[in-house]
């Protein structure tokens, strides 16, 4: 049974799992007390933080342990901000970045500061010279990841480490996808990562701070972990995180290959095997292990239910797979199609058979989720061809006011389906209404439109209006 | 090897260990995604959550897993303080509570709030009274400890949970020394704990939040665990946290009478077998295993490490063993002796051998630590008549000046050794006073004077003023 969702989270790595039951029995103690139990305890710490240390480039006392990717990240912005609050409040991130990162900036927005969130382009890369630009005077802190989690492109580290270094201001790099696997550029002030992204235990993440940046931990105080990570530290989780980081990052060279390999494959296939699919994220500076692409007429979670039938574990950016149901952050700052998202993440070891088995899968299980929501047994073309279903979709002919399609009240991607329905009942060069108050609505039928080719003339409300354009 | 210092934390108990296997193959998956490892993963998180719910007595919605027991306590209070911020900014909490919790108390006044530090008698115990009046109009949040983790005296919690109902103010109680042992009386509004105190892992807290409590979770934001720990979760270790809370329970009633039994010899024999030396805590409304008690003329630090020569593992409050080189808050604020401080907590199964054991090495412990200060060889009476050493004490006879001891710049128990050298000098009724600007010595020089029946005449900056009177 296939598990494609390692970029969520990895399975044990079995040099973590090993590590980890060695460490149970002599990693216990309080680190800090004097006896033979505790000074074994602060044995383990420190061994452990030299691995993790030497894997991150940095040195020991620059490495904190904390209990998470997302308290790495959180920590590490509140404390560098706090550190530099004399020379200014702003703060720059990237629009993609981990919500972990953006919500920390909503914190420090509802406390007084400004944040600029750095566009991306289609591939969901950082604008060139988008930090630049936004490194104003009076800017305290700037964040970047060093891979996009949701679509696997890479982003330019190096060079807005160029632009911070030239602008005076720290640089947090967001590793958590890149660790173990790949190396991280140089030049960040700042760094955050995850153990359980690398194959490590749950309930690790680190944090280093070069020597020379300002931090000031965030409050209430704690003696452990220099003061960065309050709580008894879990040592056999820590152990088996920088034992496992150094296994990995040995296995990555090799592995990576073979799993780019792979991804090309499901890049280059999918768009064949599935009409009306759209695979996103830059084909070539991206992560080895990690592509995403969307369905047209899709419903995401529907699709994860009947891959998951399938055998196969993915997740989905889809908004009707969010709490909040609103289309994922990363896709949205992308622009580009929401519906029917997919992505799959390979787990080291990945053998070609499993991804040709998905291959081999995936036509159906989108034909199925189409036919339910009524999206017709052809895939190309304009799907209200063959639809039995007219849905709400009420026809008002005219040739100034155009047709109107009620979609209000319908969740994603029945709004697009409805307008696919219609399309071919306006004349070339007429214009059709698309009423909708998904939020989804707002992404997907703009990539509709690009996707079929039709003109896509903006949004007014929720009135959507679309030219057909042949 | 005894290990006697379960306070600090406690070894793995064997369940713990056994669910924590069993669930790394189960439990490393995103809990929130929608596949089949992630539904595994939740399904493990919530019949967690069930367990640890009925073991604290409450609803499972009521539950949220942090990361430590420092973390359940930072959130809880922080959490509590926003709820209500509207109605005050008023803190109460006890001068003995577990630093998380002064911690948090100070962050709250460096943020603008006030704090009330209800202070407590000899033993340990909150004042009769100190709570109801510290709860002023504008009081957010009371928090008290159900028993102190470094003496071992329950508090009045259920007196104090019922002047807070008649306040009007919810009660934080912080039951990381109890959860696993003895029931928490009821009460609470909030309630912590700490799963490595009870033999769980690390890594894991507690924090239950009763409904209707106002809280308002800190910020950043994020989804995990009702938005009360932020971050991935470690579900292999809240699984082992819960399957031995509910371990520890079923075995508590037993063994902690064995345990006590156990203690009662420790404080029975410790004053017989060592002379000059104080047993601190509440003798009966204490914690079954734990007990502590101070060596005049004696360094914690010293004592601990030929305690752990003789194989037996201890902790200490006393100044030398604190990286901030000030005693213990929970002996300062109790007003007793702080050096040669030794606390000794059993774990579960601590068999009678081992205490008598621990009995019969402990004096000639004591006694090689004094002997090194030059403490000397006759214990009793003033060490000075049979010390050769003369130390710093500069002894300038006179009348009406008396005698003057300068110990400035010596760490304790220094002080206290060259007072107890000289005290024999100055005629009965005289005066001598000490100079000694290490902070101990307030709590160390009073306490002399009271277990060598002294009258302490009190201090002005860093001079002692001690008159003889047998």
């Amino acid at each position: 049974m296939p598990y494609f969702d390692t970029a969520s989270s990895a399975p044990l790595h079995p040099v973590a799992r090993q590590a980890l039951l060695a460490a149970l029995d002599e990693g216990w103690a309080d680190p800090s007390r004097l006896h033979r139990e505790g000074r074994r305890a602060r044995m383990l710490l420190d061994a452990a933080r030299e691995t993790a240390a030497e894997a991150v480039g940095c040195r020991p006392d620059e490495l904190a342990f904390t209990t998470s990717g997302t308290r790495a990240l959180h920590t590490g912005i509140a404390g560098a901000l706090a550190g530099r609050r004399r020379l200014g409040r702003h703060l720059v991130v990237s629009a993609v970045e981990h919500s972990a990162v953006l919500h920390a900036a909503e914190a420090h927005e509802a406390d007084g500061g400004t944040v600029t969130r750095v566009a991306v382009d289609r591939t969901g890369r950082v604008a060139e010279g988008g930090y630049a630009e936004a490194l104003v005077e009076g800017t305290a802190l700037a964040c970047l990841q060093s891979a996009n989690h949701e679509v696997g492109t890479e982003q330019p580290v190096a060079e807005v480490a160029e632009a911070c270094a030239a602008a005076g201001v720290p640089l947090l790099v967001d590793a958590a996808q890149s660790l173990g696997r790949a190396a991280v550029p140089g030049g960040w002030s700042l760094l955050a990562g995850s153990a359980h992204k690398w194959g490590g235990p749950g309930g690790v993440g680190l944090l280093a701070v070069r020597k020379g940046v300002r931090f000031a931990a965030p409050r209430p105080a704690d003696e452990r972990e220099s003061g960065r990570a309050p709580g008894f530290e879990n040592i056999p989780a820590i152990v088996a995180a920088a034992a496992s980081l150094r296994a990995v990052r040995t296995e990555a060279a090799a592995e990576d290959v073979r799993l780019r390999a792979l991804v090309d494959r499901i890049r280059a296939r999918v768009p064949e095997l599935v009409p009306d699919t759209e695979v996103v994220g830059d084909p070539v500076r991206r992560l080895p292990q990690l592509v995403t692409f969307s369905c047209l007429y899709a419903d995401g979670e529907a699709l994860l239910h009947a891959l998951d039938l399938a055998g196969f574990s993915v997740s989905s950016g889809s908004s009707c797979t969010s709490s909040t149901l609103t289309p994922s952050h990363v896709l949205k700052a992308m622009g580009v199609l929401s519906e029917g998202n997919v992505r799959v993440s390979l787990p080291a070891g990945t053998e070609a058979e499993e991804v040709d088995r998905f291959l081999s899968v995936l036509p159906e299980a989108v034909r199925s989720v189409r036919a339910q929501l009524g999206a017709g047994g052809r895939e190309t073309g304009t799907a209200a061809e063959t639809s039995e279903n007219g849905g709400g979709a009420a026809g008002e002919a005219g040739n100034g006011a155009g047709l109107t399609v009620d979609a209000l009240g319908k969740r994603c991607p029945l709004p697009v389906i409805e307008l696919s329905k219609v399309i071919s009942d306006v004349p070339v060069g007429g214009v059709v209404t698309v009423l909708a108050d998904d939020e989804a609505a707002l992404l997907d039928i703009p990539a509709w439109c690009g996707m079929r080719d039709h003109e896509y003339l903006g949004a007014r409300g929720t009135a959507y209006r679309i030219r057909r354009r042949h």
